[in-house]
């Protein structure tokens, strides 16, 4: 099997399994209990918090914990807007974010918030003067995407963050999901200050993530209750994914150190290949994209079709984001950067891992290859 | 070890981690994936869907998938309030609501809401009459906790039920939480219409749980995004989790069948001894309460010292909830229910599971007779 989805969800490594095996079965108890018991299972979560800040270079009590990306992002957008609505009722993102950040304003529009959605380049970023022009007197938010989830473009965080060193009343959210362990980010040297993680993005496990929160910020809970993570983020802990969760980005943090060479060197065996082929048009800039995400359409060839006839190969690839692939809207992305619908609507994503190989590059290409030719013929065979 | 605080939470079952172990492993790939792997995990959460209602006989579309207990009753209550806003402004509840319950309430009185908070007799129970009474024309929602978490008492669900069936307009929901496997419900029959469920609770997995939503009702998303579960709770789903939370209450449902005359029989044996003792009250009504709930204050100890002395005999119990264990509030449910404060500060529960024993109950009766008699020498000591 070559699993070339990575972007949609990675596979938990093995150390990370037995991490939240060991924990479920011996550290069960609930952190909250006065007991031995719930002592121990807190010391866990205080000693995972401890060494995910550590690898993120924050403070641990920056972290807290949530179900995953999309909790986190729905907390750092709703939780600013609720409190800080006092302020101003304007948003600043781009047209390029992932449906949580999307949905989560277009929401907050219902009561009574704008959004401006800056557009993007051919090459999926965003211009720094327009987003010096949107600043007003009433924002009071920028919520952006680090390294975009369809075409792995990388917005210009540590720019951004700089302006808004001017706007002391602005607050600086990242979508870092797709980035972690794949694009470094210094979250206080980008003056970020609320920055969402997803575990299974990076060989953690699902329902697990982190919203970090500048030390002396203060958001709106969503989830409220027993008081949990300083009041922000209530429900009893699940202690084996948090644990499980700090392995894993440990794991992968030593693996982008040693590996990434070896990822941009398969997707540039990927590009180079794909590049001679003249049905495929490729959107994902060589320049300032992630290492991992890789965008392209082959003309005249529905996504799905050529999902399905790689997958006979046993190799899996995307079509746009997970979200939705089954809604079939044609990507929001690729729209935002120009890309005409027809073509859009012929998008093939692949995202690696560290895992991949450039063998398997070969594999996929010979593979692609192949399909385009066994279904132009039907294709022409059908039109006669 | 003797472990009496299974309210608190529960100890996973062996075969519900092999789940996890095995979906994990074989069925990382995101259920919205659109290739085969994805199909394969959707295939798996739609054999768990299937499963848990029919173990809870309701229908498969009935049931929204959340990250546990706090989530499912704060999007029940903040997702009711949300949609039928322009439909009314009051809510009722109870005193002893779990602070999932209560500070979502709170929370809302901030945006104009209107909460009545329904007392409760000494036993820990409305009274029919007070609700009916205070049913407005502008009441949206009826929220009630099944089983109390701290003194196990029940209310009166399918009452109420009927009594709101002639107020259609009216949605009521369920904290059941503590209920599930313990306390027979039946949704349908009850007049329900949102019923909040986690897994922890029962041998399954934290950060798992679900919330009911009778067909045909609509309340308002708080996580949005990809627009998983209907559109109603976003986020890649814990496919892993979610098939271990099935898992688990099959099999905690077959020890209900088989055992729950055991539990009740470890509780009376429990309650028939502490009788004996004059320095103990007892909290938890001998009738309408729930089989694996009890509670008792030994007079003039405080519930700390009594947790600590019994752990060093290996025996865990509580406090009050693990939720406000750390907190060192004085028990809302007790002071509810007319305790005096003094009181309700030496409060202890005592939680069961299907896998406790009258072997052990007789031990925990013993070490807290010791720990009285030793404690309450250096009591007397530190008098002199
Ligand atoms: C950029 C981005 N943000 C947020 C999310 C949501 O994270 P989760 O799947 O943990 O809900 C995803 C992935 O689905 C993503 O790619
Ligand atoms: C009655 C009741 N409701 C809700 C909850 C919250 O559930 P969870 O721990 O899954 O957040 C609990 C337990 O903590 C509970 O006992």
């Amino acid at each position: 099997m070559i699993y070339f989805d990575n972007s949609a969800t990675t596979k938990p490594y093995k150390e990370v399994i037995e991490s939240f095996v060991k924990v479920s079965n011996d550290y069960f108890a609930n952190p909250s209990s006065l007991h031995k018991l719930g002592g121990q299972a807190e010391g866990l979560i205080n000693q995972a918090r401890n060494q995910l800040a550590q690898l993120l270079n924050i403070k641990p009590r920056e972290i807290y914990f949530t179900s995953g990306g999309t909790e986190s992002n729905n907390l750092a957008i709703k939780g600013s807007a609720m409190m800080y609505k006092n302020r101003g009722n304007h948003i600043i993102s781009t047209t390029i974010e992932h449906p949580s950040i999307r949905e989560s304003l277009e929401q907050l529009k219902g009561q009574g918030f704008e959004i401006t959605y800056l557009p993007v380049t051919s090459e999926g970023r965003i211009n720094i003067k327009e987003l010096k022009e949107s600043i007003r007197e009433e924002t009071i938010l920028v919520s952006m995407i680090h390294v975009n989830n369809e075409v792995g473009s990388i917005q210009p965080i540590r720019e951004v963050g700089e302006i808004l060193k001017k706007y002391p009343k602005i607050l600086f959210h990242v979508d870092h999901v797709q980035g972690v362990t794949k694009v470094p980010l210094d979250f206080h040297e980008c003056g970020i200050d609320l920055c969402s993680i997803s575990a299974h993005k990076f060989h953690g496990l699902k329902g697990n993530g982190l919203l970090f929160i500048r030390e002396g910020l203060r958001i709106s809970p969503l989830l409220t209750g027993g008081n949990q993570e300083w009041t922000i983020r209530s429900g009893t802990e699940n202690v084996a994914g948090i644990v499980a969760m700090a392995k894993a980005l440990r794991l992968s943090t030593e693996k982008m150190e040693k590996e990434l060479p070896n990822v941009v060197n398969v997707k540039k065996i990927i590009i180079e290949e794909l590049k001679k082929e003249n049905e495929i048009i490729i959107h994902t800039p060589f320049e300032n994209s992630a290492p991992h995400i890789l965008n392209f359409s082959i003309k005249g060839f529905k996504s799905e079709v050529v999902v399905h006839a790689l997958e006979e190969s046993n190799i899996f690839v995307s079509t746009t984001s997970a979200c939705s692939s089954k809604i079939k809207t044609v990507s929001h992305t690729l729209l935002g950067m120009g890309v005409d619908e027809e073509i859009a609507k012929s998008a093939i994503r692949i995202s690696l891992s560290f895992e991949n190989t450039d063998v398997e590059a070969r594999k996929v290409i010979k593979a692609l290859q192949q399909t385009i030719q066994k279904l132009g013929r039907t294709m022409i065979n059908n039109e006669v």
